[in-house]
């Protein structure tokens, strides 16, 4: 068991009329990430929590009055990672797919499978099926994108990616997940906090990683390659990052940069924490069933 | 209220080694839906059905063997419409949108909102907000793009379709959708049958249209003009074309064209059928709630 | 797999100022339980349907005028069990029970677990766990319970039923479920048709079972031994009786005797039906999960 | 707003060979009630969460082994009740009432509401549909139950509790909420902590109290009458006890009496708290949607 605390910060300038906002930084409960304790301190009152059923986003809604807006969170989770041999996880067919598994299946905004259909199928469609083929989607990604930071905007998508040849974790992330759906493979994009991340890519900041659907399970893979998997704290979920932004602001909002961090901590019987590493098993945080 | 009834015919060539299928022509059941009767028939044995609590979508999975695959499906339905009067009806600001709404206000596969965001607010934002302004979208999208069987592919776009003029119902359709979402207006994708189509527009297809969400429900618009919203069956909703096909195969398959047809009935007390006509008022099928 | 047929004929001579509806008589879609054609036909108009997501309940709501109200209803299905070898079946500690299943373990209105719970104990607590301290639940009630027609009322709980020795169908379920729930294993009770039943019984009526959640699954049991279970269409499912009512109505009503019919027919390919029978196989038609 | 902060502190002592346990203590996310801090100590690991996707009861669970089991929960909460002038509520026809509500109008383990349908209508039947009629439910308990620490036990029922004249909370909360679902109100049970409680009644516990369904939201009523509505934090909320009990244990364990205690907070903007009062308004923390 991995525990690890993060902190959020977030501040906006709201001008005149006011905003809506919806806020996606709260640490998801999922069966095997336990939220120990957490903290919210928001400068305007009045905010609405709603929990999504199926995916576990916690999404925070409030009607913004001009001025400053300060969003403060901290959680420490518990992290039990589901764990299994890489080679005993199987694609499933589709008539065997959980009914709220089918969505990821299919393209969506950022994730253009209908489009790379012809080209995954070329590429990968000999291989294995199972884990071994997703690692091999996820290796064939990382040596045709280049990560480098501030290489693409809101609107860039997979097919913009693989054309570039350059992104952030969100791009890789779309680029990965685009590829298992041309292949029918399902797959969706997750937000978090990522713990061991590389200190030269810059400051501590969210991560976008990828969860693949493998013998009734979601496992989680990085395609960035900058973040130890079993370091990843689970915030959002979603069909691409469309769904899952950490902050969508309706109105005249002008944005500080968002101020996070992330250690490892001690457990409550006082005994070392358990750092997270590269283990080689497959991990896996959610069967995505109630 | 209004009875009608629609059949569905489809006929597949599988080849070797057999293919996953996912159909989705049963017609939904929702609060002013009712399913009277229906009949399916399915050449191929073991198919397995799923409903989605949400979007109440009735899918149909089967893992179709080599050979002959023809699923035929007949229905009779009673929709008793909501109808309010549409100067009533008010957009919901985002604080008040219950949760399972949200994912309808942000960009999907075929409804690139986040890149209309700019030339809808330019074009729709001063506009009074309200069914009014939903109605002014609609007008705009038939002004700009000319209907044309099989012009567009199923890769196509809203922004495709905004370049070339000219789409199917499913482009005026994901048009209307990313400039309502452009503005912070709730939009989904629908399909169904539609009762009273002009013959000159071809054979009796599966047609696709808009559910808008204002005022706590989700009311009916038919952005490509060609059908009578009251005389709208619904069978499937999703953010866009890419979750609602009416079939989705995967493995080597060849398709025949499918045949349907649609009429309305007498009711079960032998009243002569209310025939759908173009009212004034709004309508609505679906509050989106359980 | 089996496919059957049944009718539901139902009478009500509603007087004034009318009554409010709720039927549940149409056949629960599982995924192993498919409805190839029903037919729905009411003498009052206005009927709002609405499916339970967990349990797959259908309910039909009505707001009925004075006069006589008539529903008649008729269902094809096509049931493909699960099977399962008996002896493979285990019970679930508490703390891998996924949280929908947790309300099965808890007592219900006619299931009073609660005061069962040293009885069941000291009767079952040191047997096997697993299928057959199931089976042997089962038949200790057989033994203690004498079926005789007429011989409970509404109101007649669990413990009623153990302390006057006889019941119908609907008591030797709700006894089966108590004593299962004292023992920590979730069990539910189950409406529907039984195809088979010993016509000695009377004529052909509703039928109360059981669902018993093992290996990740519910199974089938038919404590009252009337049934034959591959013979079972399910209808609804709930905590006990005063969940699956087949129709409840508040208001003054004066019913007739409901009148039914269940046969087994020979499927769309014209090979002769696959009849009904007793096999040692455990039989399962719900995992319980989307 | 009201910011109440409450903890809870639950000690065993578990017996080989070690016991499940599910605890329903966390406080529940509704639209009206938002967690802004909460604290988990558990003194043994591996703990499960599960939240209820209707309820939002935040379930927590665990194989314990042998030896301590402490758990320590604390949480800050910010409550911003719905409001509604009392003569404003009405009852819904049951053709109304959304799918998720009906259960609620049925009988449970504690509230044999069909056992106490005559004498409801002959009481309350005449009088004027509304919150009023609820009032005169709740007064009508408060006249002929009376307080008194340790009356009853975990078995004991609504027609017990009528019966003997004496009961706890839960009792009074049975008794009310049976009276209600036997004139086809719906009404559930709700577990938390209640800021106010006359320090007579004994050191801090646990509270219960009911919601009833009035034009489409859950009002809150508090038939002992110990409580201040607008100082109660919602915990859990189901059918009857037999849901919402804050520790259930499977096994063989010694328990310590809770040690709770809740306090009147400043909110985070160093404005003194709102202290919760005897409001003549109708209060409510949730419409039961998502």
């Amino acid at each position: 068991m991995t525990r690890l605390h993060y902190a959020v910060d977030l501040s906006y300038q709201i001008d005149a009329p006011g905003a809506d906002c919806v806020f996606n930084v709260q640490a998801a409960h999922t069966p095997q990430q336990l939220v120990v304790s957490e903290r919210l301190n928001l400068s305007q009152p009045r905010a609405l929590g709603w929990v999504d059923p199926q995916l576990r986003n916690r999404l925070l809604r409030l009607q913004a009055l001009p001025g400053l807006l300060r969003l403060q969170y901290e959680a420490t989770v518990d992290i039990a990672h589901h764990r299994a041999v890489p080679a005993s996880l199987h694609e499933l067919p589709i008539a065997e797919l959980p009914g709220p598994v089918l969505p990821y299946l299919y393209p969506s905004r950022y994730c253009e499978s209908d489009r790379l259909h012809a080209m995954a199928v070329a590429q990968f469609g000999r291989l294995w099926q199972g884990h071994a083929r997703v690692l091999a989607i996820q290796d064939w990604v990382r040596q045709r994108v280049r990560f480098a930071s501030n290489s693409s905007v809101g609107t860039t998508t997979a097919c913009d990616t693989l054309a570039s040849g350059v992104g952030v974790c969100r791009d890789f992330a779309h680029v990965m997940i685009a590829l298992c759906r041309a292949l029918n493979i399902p797959a969706r994009f997750a937000t978090g906090l990522d713990y061991g991340a590389d200190p030269a890519l810059g400051p501590p900041d969210f991560h976008a990683y990828v969860e693949v659907y493998l013998s009734h399970r979601w496992y989680l893979f990085d395609p960035s390659g900058t973040a130890i998997p079993m370091g990843l704290v689970r915030i959002g979920t979603g069909r691409d990052a469309a769904d899952v932004a950490f902050a969508t602001l309706f109105g005249p909002v002008r944005s500080q940069a968002p101020v996070v961090s992330i250690q490892s901590v001690a457990g409550s019987d006082g005994r070392p924490a358990e750092l997270p590493w590269h283990t080689p098993e497959a991990l896996s945080t959610d069967a995505g069933q109630a």
